[in-house]
């Protein structure tokens, strides 16, 4: 059975019920705004990854305000995508299973769909699926620029396997894949820059080995919100895969800029809402949003505009906020709202989103519901 | 849109798409047995807490071997159970907001509801609530019984809200809730008979102060899978709430028993299924489930079968098995088990189980889907 929605467009803001998943839609308009202006005045694609809101809602207004298309983690999600009606839509990962391929190679006769690889034989498994379903796909070789998960070794490999691409009938050979995810939270800029530096040496080592088969990528894609200055200096990349900037998560936000201060480029524009539901003692509110309503795997969320509170001990479906150095009064029934710790997959957890103009203020509404279209699309 | 099903029944295991929620059926009915067994012995009711497995599939089977009714975390999770043919139900939690309390007391006309109150102001919503449907609530007075999470204190003022509820037309005072989380991952035997205990001396103060007032606490309810013979044992508890016995995972069974020895009576029954999208270096393969796919809050999953091998590094969509201690081979294309850290908040990323028969031997099948009816019902 669907889930309901929490609230309904025109409510006042604590009307909401919760726990809710909440969009500040004014400092989420900025975000897209800058970084939509970042891409254009650096003359780099933006290919915004929907993983992060897993919403055609939200991926629409990218592309409204010049993004090429979106990236995808999942063919589900990617079907998704699709069906929102996104045009060009890369899954920036490998494909493995011939169910998934089929499904891929079928949305490819729907849209213009990419998806990466790091192995021969998946090449062929690729081309298979494509020439059965009478559609190209674009393919990105994906190389391990030194985050140690998925990608072929730059250079030599990374070229074998993409001629491998060019020669296939229906697969068509689009570029590099070269995103560093290891890089992204890494706090101090100076080592993302080198990190980023090294990225971009695997990246050139790989486009010589490119040319002297007589290949050429014409896109070289990657980069996240916590990197994309570098790579968008680099003179190599020319296509950014940023995601969480639209929301600014906190773990995001612990990442310091070159001159050491906080990473303040980019606004908090999504909160969970919660409710006090007991608070029996006055140090100690308990909510009902926990590990069921965001994830924990950055960091605990934090109170917003409760200076000195704390949010400890997640259990399933409440949470402990630790008052005892917070001068605030919070009774039972008031309700706040907590900056996720990891904004993916908190999104994730939740079936709608509450899109509200004015947070912060006493006219706070609800002005739109969107649906958190692709959640639980994991396949 | 409802995500589809990763499998259909018949399928062998192979053909299950992933990241899919697995259950070892086989497995799974001997949790189920042995927990009700143990209650019976007892002369305890059993009260499955249903925040484990969203399930009325799972209710009903739980109920069809003793068990009294569930318990429930949120009052969303409550209609689902109802809505699935559980007749019994005990919200665990204390009810905060006006919509939420006008759809508890509608749920009271449709089945046995009973809830938590741990505040006066409290009691007068949940009469006023229940005045208004013209039905009659349960209420269990909580108490804090070491867990400083919810709950009154134990003893008169607990006892001063219980004389509220049993003065109010419309509820029935039924008892204490007692629940000691924190204790239940308490890796010593010693260490969580000491904190259970404890909470028991807070439930007999608390009898002594109903019986001043001329009240009775005809259940006292509480206890998890890390401490039920504990309070089964203490003769003050009544009534069991345990969840996890069912799938039993990684975390509860890093417990330890009274004589040191692993905490084996249940057995792992759940895993997450998941395929190998990339093996780039023969110690690495990269596995399609992540954060998306089950919760870390307790620790990584646990590769199932495959000794030495260590899950790491996990990712949105991504997670990284470590070969280097592995003797066995692992390709591209190869399934694998993991158990996960954490039953409850994983469980709830999923929109199916897959029940599996023969998990183990090569004659694995899927023999049915259940849906995780109220996945995402944290309202």
């Amino acid at each position: 059975m669907p889930v309901k929605p929490p609230a309904a467009a025109g409510m006042i803001l604590a009307e909401v019920d919760t726990p809710a998943l909440l969009i500040d839609l004014d400092a989420f308009a900025r975000n897209l705004q800058r970084m939509a202006d970042f891409a254009q005045r650096a003359g780099v694609r933006l290919r915004a990854h929907a993983k992060t809101h897993k919403s055609p809602d939200i991926a629409a207004r990218q592309v409204a305000l010049g993004a090429v298309g979106v990236c995808c983690q999942k063919v589900s999600e990617a079907e998704v995508m699709v069906a929102g009606g996104i045009g060009d839509v890369l899954v920036s990962n490998e494909v493995a299973g011939a169910g998934k391929l089929e499904r891929l190679a079928a949305l490819a006769r729907q849209a213009k769909v990419g998806v990466c690889v790091d192995d021969a034989d998946n090449v062929a498994e690729l081309e298979a699926a494509a020439a059965k379903a009478g559609a190209t796909l674009d393919v990105m070789v994906e190389i391990d620029v030194g985050g140690r998960r998925c990608g072929a070794a730059p250079g030599a490999p990374a070229a074998h396997i993409a001629e491998l691409v060019a020669k296939a009938p229906h697969l068509a050979f689009a570029g590099l894949q070269a995103y560093h995810g290891a890089a992204q939270h890494v706090r101090e800029a100076g080592d993302r820059r080198d990190l980023i530096a090294r990225a971009v040496e695997h990246v050139e080592a790989t486009r010589r080995a490119l040319r002297a088969v007589g290949l050429e990528a014409r896109i070289v894609s990657g980069a996240g919100t916590g990197t994309y200055e570098n790579e968008a200096a680099s003179g190599v990349y020319n296509e950014l895969q940023c995601g969480s900037y639209i929301f600014m998560d906190a773990d995001y936000a612990r990442n310091k800029r070159a001159d050491g201060s906080g990473f303040g480029d980019y606004e908090h524009a999504l909160f969970v809402y919660a409710t006090v539901m007991s608070a029996p003692a006055p140090e100690r509110a308990v909510v009902d949003a926990g590990l069921k309503a965001f994830s924990v795997d950055s960091g605990l969320p934090l109170p917003w505009k409760l200076p000195g509170a704390q949010y400890q001990r997640p259990s399933d479906e409440h949470g402990v906020i630790d008052l005892a150095n917070c001068q605030e009064r919070v009774q039972r029934g008031d309700k706040v709202l907590l900056v996720p710790g990891h904004c993916d997959p908190t999104v994730n957890l939740h079936d709608w989103y509450v899109g509200v103009r004015g947070l912060g203020t006493d006219r706070a509404r609800v002005e739109c519901l969107w649906p958190v279209a692709a959640r639980g699309a994991v396949f």
